[in-house]
């Protein structure tokens, strides 16, 4: 993996369950650490680090205001894998569309080959 | 990570520059493991690692035939990826959606309160 390869680090961020949940709820709107944490039965450091990993990925920023430290989902990484995802749907897609067109050119034509 | 998160295990296996490289290559149409394995730098236990890996995912099957082995992509898995993702965007735009509306209901209605 490349320093660069920032669609790899987003793939890998969203490989967790927990992470994914905790994505989830900030599309909803920015929450505090504490509120994010509330549904899981894991430990401070263990959230602390999924926090570390989406925020690496680019997919969450904290914001600092006062003694309140907010956490906000970023959609952009989100857009680049959704991106990705679909350019091979596409290319998918479009090679069974051909497929099934030549099959039904097989059914229709008849055989001229001996 | 549970045994049935599936979501996982496709997300882990997007996480790699020459996995997501190889899917692409097959999102095209079937392709032996040496046709697959021609564009990387790699010996062959590599390129074995990550076909297994894309295999584990659901990504890819491999289908013998004669002496010829054929790999193949599955794109089941890219559309719950896909849903996921795009799951958490429609979420996040309705949040951007109504916080618009709420900023113009304040810029447009004159402040009542003390």
């Amino acid at each position: 993996m490349t320093a660069g390869d920032t669609l790899s680090i987003v793939f890998a961020a969203l490989a967790d369950p927990t992470r994914r949940a905790i994505l989830s709820r900030l599309a909803q709107g920015p929450a505090t650490v504490s509120e994010v944490a509330e549904p899981f039965p894991l430990s401070a450091p263990a959230i602390s680090q999924h926090l570390k990993v989406l925020e690496r990925a680019g997919l969450i920023t904290r914001t600092v205001r006062a003694q309140w430290r907010t956490l906000s989902m970023h959609a952009e990484p989100l857009d680049e894998a959704a991106a990705w995802v679909e350019r091979q749907r596409r290319e998918w897609n479009l090679r069974l569309d051909s497929l099934e067109t030549h099959l039904d050119t097989m059914k229709t034509k008849p055989n001229i080959d001996p």
